[in-house]
């Protein structure tokens, strides 16, 4: 047996088979950062729908992507999700924080969801002020929280990996 | 006038026009890197062909989200990308670092194509390990450099945003 | 609380949950049509396989576009469609009139699915015969009738927004 | 030969072959609108990043759209557009009319792109406040302007299939 | 009623309706082969992590494109898959065999997408190694065997269409 | 240097580099078949636009694919292709031969675009027809003739892997 689940015993990747596993809710938490520079972050969060709402148009790349991690993640499972949310938080004077939720009720987790979710909202607001920040570094894209499933409920230990 | 390209003058989202743009070879590299505990590095670099090559199929999934980059980014233009390579380097004892590189010929840059790229080679590391370490984090991606286009050359500073 | 579902109290945008609706089977029918010169619908109508099918390939092309629209449309959910048809009714002597049928057994309806049907399917006939008519109008595409889920059955009144 | 470009001579669809063409800047404008009650109406006027930006994620809609033109339209070339934009203009007391602008400079034209953003655009719009107004139609979308190409400029007549 | 069940009476293509049908399991086998020169044959069996991976690239390929069966088979019901796998055994002295296993919970089968995913992988084998053996030959894509639903058990007889 | 040019030194997969070639015209013809039992041949011959056309829709289908080769073949380089066309030509009393022809203007070659219509449009034959004859086999999927390019023209040998 391979203890890693995504490859057979000749170590070939395959898509995991589930089709044993029962559907239960299944809900997962990411969260990432992006850090600036300072006039940067103060002109985005200046954005309105007047003066450019960047932060708006990254929440719908988020929840598109999240539709389409099937896709871009080799492995993953396709799967119907039934809730897909991006919240950002400023973090002064430089960072601003991202947190994605994704939910399904499925026979696999949708940890990938949320992650890709965070992922493509965080690179589409450096997209959208590359032009006056190019320095910009996307951070700490993580698993926060996962609920469901058979493997049950995990939730990040402070700590991890410091 | 908005100093963000990506929007009008009444702050609302475009695709920037580049039809005055002269064509011309340009050239992205980005970096990131994913942390993990040490066990987890050591069963990845363990891998081959026999015992499940996550680096091989985290650089094909790389590669092919560099091409979807267009759709994945809402204002980013489509462009017939020329050539994308993506590097593993392992930083002992739990980090592994990707670069991305993409180049084109065309009126606009690639930085978000070597990003995106970058992004999901890493999470794609993530998802193909997750069932032995969920707390991995996703660290630092970010553009090192870009070249060509009316803007010219770029590299980031060692101590951008320290 | 947010009376439009697709934003929540903040007025952000999010994808709504919906894992706690009960699967049932939905069902919605969509229709549009396109205007043009009596010549260009004539040629339409004379095609069949010998002398160009446009309302075969429109028809394709709907079916195919309604498998896509939640990738189309920012915050609709997917789901597995169980139906697609459309079916095209010439309305001598410068119309045809084009009705979209969607299925699925899900928490969500398919409303957006058949309008996009419809849409597209229309949007190929203009493509199909725009070198001899530019100046075709696709018009009143809207829902006829929405079954299943707990907002139950909806009709088109007659004279609704005349 | 075939008056239908999209149809050989024996009535077959294919891609019609323009590498003879000379590369040129194209340029492409559509329109349609969305009638409502004017209760919906004042409702999305009312709509700004703290209630709910509803013509803002539909512009994002139609712009991405856009670019997946030669996914959805069978017969339509893939190109790498060069600029696209969404307008909305409020037409009290119930209509909100969108014009989409869509170039590039390649060997044919974006007639097809700026149809589909406006389409989308539109459909999203619907998507967003169907919760409260099933009843809201798609009206006159339809090509305003075409330039550049062998064929020349086009410009539609105020009065064309009255 | 048409014996073929993609049409309706009047002989128009839709997606069949498939709403009242339960749900079940569903696995389908398919195979192919791609046929090359000795020294080609032998070029890829000498691959692996070390001089070029064709098998593993390919692999990855066929799984990704069992995922988007819907999107490239007009009539094919979109469906949530439960496990891909493909498998490739080299026949020497100038062959490689491949099997494409496809399974999902639902109401249709998935012949579509194990047969897919066999062709996208012998596909992708090509383009790896075309730039020495352009003369390659796809043979034999066929199903072999599939189970679950009405229909039940199918086993290709080792003489159909000899 | 490695000899399969998908690979670079280290045996890495990468989309190689092509930004130095000279944009050219491109073609590429590939060629493939069907085989099937008498009956279902006759029955696909027997399809028009009112039993149904069989033949119309896979050449839709086998258009629509050649656009997305570059998101299903991992190493291929995404273009702008200027034209596409499938041809069926039935082989009585059990086959059906499929030509399909891509072009383009670029720096990198279409015979993935070509191979990959056939491909698709075959197994669309076998979709539509699967209800009646599940034992169709797809033969012969080649490379006939490709022009254009530093490696100028090739054409198959009758001969080719005999």
């Amino acid at each position: 047996m391979n203890d890693l689940t995504h490859f057979n015993a000749q170590g070939e990747a395959h898509m995991v088979n589930v089709a044993a596993k029962r559907e239960s809710h299944r809900v997962a938490i990411a969260s990432g950062r992006i850090r600036m520079a300072p006039a940067t972050f103060d002109r985005i969060l200046a954005g309105d729908a007047k003066k450019g709402d960047v932060l708006g148009v990254a929440r719908v790349a988020g929840i598109m992507a999240a539709k389409r991690t099937g896709e871009l993640i080799p492995l993953c499972h396709p799967l119907p999700l039934t809730h897909v949310a991006i919240d950002f938080t400023p973090e002064p004077p430089n960072t601003i924080h991202c947190t994605a939720r994704a939910e399904t009720v499925g026979r696999t987790g949708v940890e990938m969801e949320a992650l890709t979710a965070a992922s493509v909202a965080l690179l589409t607001i450096y997209d959208m002020v590359k032009a006056i920040d190019r320095g910009m570094t996307i951070e700490a894209v993580q698993l926060e929280e996962k609920r469901g499933g058979k493997s049950g409920s995990w939730r990040r230990e402070p700590t991890a990996h410091p």
